[in-house]
C-alpha cells in the first residue's frame, strides 16, 4: 500500500524533507492535498485528520505521514519511521540514534529559519512584523547561520571516510535521510539569504560538497527536475525578502 | 553504570523532563555539571562533549546525555531512548512512537515559551527585546497556549481508559514520560504566566488532573521535596515577568 504524505499543496515546507526521502527510495506515495477531493485527496483528507474528533491519536500539525493505521506526525518522527523501511539510514540503532539526533537539530534550524520572517506571531503577516524581523535576520547571519553550519561541518568532518568519498555523508558512508535534509536546507538557505550562505558556505567544504552532490543521485535528478517538486516562494519557510539578507 | 546527565547546574530547562524520567524510574544518575571539577564533573566534563574536536560524535547542545559510549542529545531523543529502559513508555512501537511524536510537540511548545521572553535573540537580553517579547506573548496566550493545551487534553480525552482513570493518562494507561514531561510545562507556565494558564486550565480538565496526580507517584513526591529539585528562575526557560500575563 502506498504511503500516505499530507502536507500544505503550495509549498515546499517542511513536507519537502519526507518528499525528497520517498522519492530518493522510489517508495510509491500519494502527495494527498495534491490531489481531488472528488477521489477522496485534497486539503479535506489531510483536515480530517487534525481535526476530526473521531481520530484516536491526532497530529498536532501537519506534515505527517499515514501508513494504513499508523499515523505519524512531527517530520523528524516521520524520518524516523520511515529511515529503516526506504533503506536510508544505518540498520545500527547507535546510527539510527545519531541520525534522528541531527535531524532533531536540523528541524530546530528550520524553526529559526521560519521565526526569521515570523520572529512575533505566525498568526500576523510579514509586514506587520517587519521591523522585528531585521533585528532577527541580524543576529541569525552573525550567531545561529554560522553556529549551525559549523557543527553540520563538524559533523562531516568527524565521520570516519568522509576524507576519501566524493560525496561526503552526514551518518557512516551510505545516502541517508539526513545527507537529503542537509541538502534541503541548503536549498532553502540559498533561496531564502543568498549573500550570507554563500560567505558561510565558504567556511563549510564539506556541507558545499554535500549539498553539490547529492541532487546527483539518478531519482533524486529525476524528482528534482519534475513538477512534483515545488519551488520556494514566500508563503513558505525560506522565504526570500532582500532586506533580510547581508 | 550510572546515567550521566550533562546540563546547565542553575536551571530546570530542559535537563528538567529528562531529570522527572530517572527519578520517577528510580534510576541511578548523575548530575554532572551540578558535581566538582575535582571528581571529573561540573561544566568542564560538559563542554568536553560539546566543544573538544575529539568527540565523534558531538550534540549540538545541552541537555545530553551519556551512557557509557553512546551519547544522546535532544530531549526528545534521550527519552525515546530512555523511555524502554527505564519503563516509561509502553512496549509496542506504535505506542512508542506516539509518545514520541507528543514529545516532539512538547519540545516545540518548550521552545515557543523560551521566545515569549526572547523574540528576537537568545544572545540579547530581555530588556533589549522586552516590547517584542510583550507583543509575542499577547500572541502566545491568545493563539499558541490555547492551541497546545486544548492538543494535550484532546489526547487525554482520547486516550481510552481516562475516563475510568483517577489520574488520566497520555499513552495507554501506566504513566509514562510523556505524563512527566506534560506536568511539568503546566509546572513551568503556572510559574511564568499564572493569571494565562489557571485560564486555560479551566478547559483542560485532564491536563489540570493529570497535572494534580503525577506528583503523587511515591519517588516523584520525595524528589520534588528534595534540594535536587531546582527552582524555576529568570535565567531559565520559564521566567515570570509579570508584563507578560495577563
Amino acid at each position: 500500500m502506498a504511503y500516505e504524505l499530507h502536507y500544505w499543496p503550495g509549498i515546499p515546507g517542511r513536507g519537502e524533507f519526507v518528499r525528497l526521502a520517498l522519492e530518493a527510495a522510489g517508495a510509491e506515495y500519494i502527495d494527498v492535498c495534491r490531489g481531488e477531493p472528488q477521489q477522496g485527496l485534497g486539503l479535506p483528507a489531510m483536515l480530517h485528520y487534525l481535526e476530526d474528533a473521531s481520530v484516536p491519536r491526532p497530529p498536532f500539525a501537519c506534515p505527517f505521514l499515514v501508513d494504513g493505521r499508523t499515523v505519524v506526525g512531527q517530520t523528524a518522527a516521520i524520518l524516523l519511521y520511515l529511515g529503516p523501511r526506504l533503506g536510508l539510514v544505518p540498520q545500527r540503532e547507535a546510527d539510527r540514534l545519531w541520525a534522528h539526533q541531527i535531524q532533531l537539530t536540523i528541524a530546530d534550524f528550520v524553526q529559526e529559519v521560519h521565526d526569521l520572517h515570523h520572529p512575533i506571531a505566525s498568526s500576523l503577516y510579514y509586514e506587520d512584523q517587519q521591523a522585528e524581523a531585521l533585528r532577527r535576520a541580524q543576529d541569525f547571519r552573525r550567531e545561529r547561520l554560522p553556529k549551525f553550519m559549523a557543527w553540520f561541518e563538524a559533523v562531516l568532518q568527524r565521520n570516519p571516510g568522509n576524507g576519501a568519498r566524493e560525496v561526503p555523508r552526514m551518518v557512516d558512508g551510505r545516502l541517508s535521510y539526513v545527507d537529503l535534509s542537509v541538502f534541503q536546507v541548503v536549498e532553502g538557505l540559498l533561496y531564502a539569504l543568498p549573500k550570507a550562505t554563500r560567505r558561510v558556505l565558504k567556511k563549510a567544504p564539506g556541507v558545499a560538497a554535500l549539498h553539490a552532490g547529492v541532487p546527483r543521485q539518478r531519482r533524486l535528478a529525476a524528482y528534482l527536475a519534475s513538477e512534483r517538486r515545488l519551488p520556494f516562494n514566500e508563503q513558505g519557510i525560506f522565504r526570500h525578502y532582500p532586506e533580510l539578507d547581508a
